[in-house]
């Protein structure tokens, strides 16, 4: 916009005659047949930006600038010429439908990015050597050495990072599909899904672009010196995905929009209401009095086995129970800070560092979910057997760094550990095959 | 070296007679009068960088490129006119001295740049308004909105980052401080520090330059939009620190150094011997049968207010014991796999992750008890009851994000998150003198 464009749509507020409709969008040409901008037009480029710099991104200030009143997008609503303001009322809310295609391209998009880092940085480890095979024995310049992906500190970086790839694509084409559908409910007037739909994108949307551009960073640096290099490819990328983590919603308003969602929900099943979609495990919490969740009903298990942990079924139960009880816990200090005199807004706020959590342990639900079900859709059993094997880690490493949220005893803290080292060693073999599946061409590096 | 440089160091292999005698540096001149490559000399540049493009960073190859003898460095070993290698003794690890030197540099660096970065994002926070004080009320744009530094996430972020810059500068006093001595003792022939001094350090500078890195990316996305521009200058700051996670030692490999240290102390105290300095709290492991280490000994505290928690006894008590057995249960882990049959490489590297971790545990523990110490140093009251509770926080969001190291229970996880909130609110008041302090000149952002 700043140097290029000829015309822009403006999100701005509508005021007809001092009265405010909200935001609306409406079409402005920018600048005339030379290129020069019009009258009351003063676009401008943001400067150098952290990465992104292909993307030309422009801010504009606009002075008392008249534009034909049939330039505003007028599908769902109208000014008409008289002035009069008028709204299809069953389209409504039909405006977050393109807020929503955007979410849903975002974490599909993180998973792909991410990819595309992993692919660089699996392929660059199973090739670059370093460290000798044998350091106890006599040292020698021309003694053999490992490539890099042999070491387990390696295999976890990256395997940790390849797990979030498959999770993010495979979530990113879950709510794809329930877009779709959300899309066609909203066609018909049924706007029931868009609230569930809007929270889980949010968070969604947060989470998954955030781990994206940590986890390129991650595969950047597994590349060491290389790895700094513009080169590689894969430093490029980071600094290109990063702003994603800021533009189209930053992370913590999202996050807290998402919570306010789960929050609301949490109410609604106590007060006997029935809460569907992905946070539907939140009607237990009608079953849980105020201030009294017990989270070692919820989060002590007998599991003792390596089997155990491995089963999918207990690993969705771990992660569901994590994300019931830390909304529980969450809405009732919020409600007895209300109680105690605060404001809602300072109670709210007062909680907001665990509020952005429920929303983050809500989403890993949700991912592991849509994993675990697209997993359910494979039929070549090889492959599906590997991507268990993925699915298996995903869920595991994650449990590992937040053990604080799980009432394990130290013996399964160990079992944890120890599967974890397992599914690396399964992971190692498949790694290259894994990457591949992806079918980047060469010319996108 | 890729286009300016007329001479250089070369760390490289000294072979006299085909025999190998190791790193030795020798000074190579580059270029002729002309600034044209002598013959046999092929420097080179390696391209634009992930950030710190102001530096020229070049490669280089040799091909039979003589230089007079006495060009090789031989303050403490020489090579003779006959050919002969002649190496002082006394001054054998005198090399290292340049080393710890750099990383005692590294460390007080990661908390000046870090502190760079929180100043910049502490001050945009206070002056950026964004949120209404009522979003209760009616909306109405004309309404007063909160300086960001308002919301609880806001500060949990950047209040931690503030901490750890604290942290780093304090702990990068302290070995220096020691680094002096320690360089005293070598001239004197006595290399008793040496290992604790090297393991410390390489564990410091690897956890110091990556939460560097990590904070000021956090600090950089706590600027939101402005964050993305460079014009920011927390962004670029962010991109030129971000190689020092790599340069001068990849963080794993020095982290491995420092277990390596760490797990020998362990065999020396069951084999009777004292451990001396930071790491001495391991003396206990002569009292912890192999295998048998049991956490609830050690991680079970009777703590069940807000002002145990604020404790520095207790935090420093629960910092040294994750690190004890952490690094015990390691050990242990370690050596039941060598006598299981692995190799020691292949044990070694199956227990990689969590041998970094014994590092990290430690060096946290080390940060910590610096931390207090300079504390302790401070006679004016008020400057120092502010640096107790950024110590407290730094303490107590470490333990917070590392719950599953620790036995607390249920409740006293509630008290952490309490404790934690509490001082986020007195920080709040004072972030701003406490960035000043810093008093970074305006010119150096």
């Amino acid at each position: 916009m700043g140097k290029t464009s000829t015309h822009c749509l403006v999100y701005a507020n509508l005021i007809i005659e001092g009265r405010e409709y909200g935001f609306h969008v409406f079409m402005v040409q920018l600048r005339d047949e030379n290129h020069r901008p019009l009258p009351g037009v003063e676009p401008g480029e943001v400067g150098p930006k952290y990465g992104d710099n292909g993307t030309e991104t422009g801010f504009l200030r606009l002075f008392n600038v008249h534009i034909p009143r049939n330039w505003m997008l007028m599908k769902n609503q109208q000014v008409l010429e008289d002035g009069s303001y008028v709204k299809e009322d069953k389209n409504s809310k039909a405006q977050y439908g393109t807020m929503l295609s955007i979410r849903a391209g975002l974490v599909m998009g993180a998973g792909y990015r991410l990819a595309q880092g992993v692919t660089i940085a699996v392929r660059y480890s199973c090739v670059r050597h370093q460290g000798f095979t044998n350091t106890q024995g006599e040292s020698n310049r021309a003694n053999p050495e490992h490539p890099i992906i042999h070491y387990q500190n390696q295999q976890y970086r990256l395997f940790k990072q390849l797990s979030l790839a498959y999770a993010f694509v495979f979530t990113g084409k879950s709510i794809s599909d329930k877009f779709q559908k959300t899309m066609g409910d909203l066609a018909t007037g049924d706007t029931s899904d868009l609230p569930e739909m809007h929270a889980t994108s949010a968070g969604l949307k947060a989470l998954c672009t955030f781990e994206g551009a940590s986890g390129l960073e991650e595969c950047r640096k597994c590349c060491g010196g290389h790895g700094v290099l513009l080169a590689s490819g894969v430093s490029q990328m980071t600094l290109d995905y990063t702003t994603y983590c800021t533009a189209e919603g930053d992370r913590i308003i999202l996050e807290l929009q998402s919570a306010r969602y789960l929050i609301k929900m949490i109410t609604e099943a106590r007060s006997g209401a029935t809460v569907h979609g992905m946070a539907d495990y939140l009607n237990e919490a009608g079953k849980i009095k105020i201030g009294e969740v017990d989270p070692s009903v919820y989060l002590q298990y007998r599991a003792d086995t390596d089997e155990d942990f491995k089963d999918l079924k207990l690993l969705s139960s771990l992660f569901r129970n994590r994300a019931l009880v830390f909304c529980v816990e969450t809405a009732d200090r919020l409600n007895s800070l209300i109680k105690d005199g605060l404001s809602y807004d300072d109670a709210w706020n007062s909680c907001a560092v665990d509020l952005v959590k429920c929303s983050r342990v809500h989403c890993y639900y949700v991912i592991l979910q849509n994993f675990v079900s697209q997993i359910n859709a494979i039929e070549d059993m090889k492959v599906k057997r590997i991507l268990i094997c993925l699915c298996q880690l995903y869920a595991l490493i994650n449990i590992m760094e937040d053990l604080g949220s799980f009432e394990l005893t130290h013996k399964q803290k160990g079992l944890v550990r120890s599967v974890i080292n397992q599914l690396l060693k399964e992971v190692r073999v498949d790694c290259v095959p894994l990457v591949d599946a992806f079918e980047f061409p060469v010319s996108t590096f």
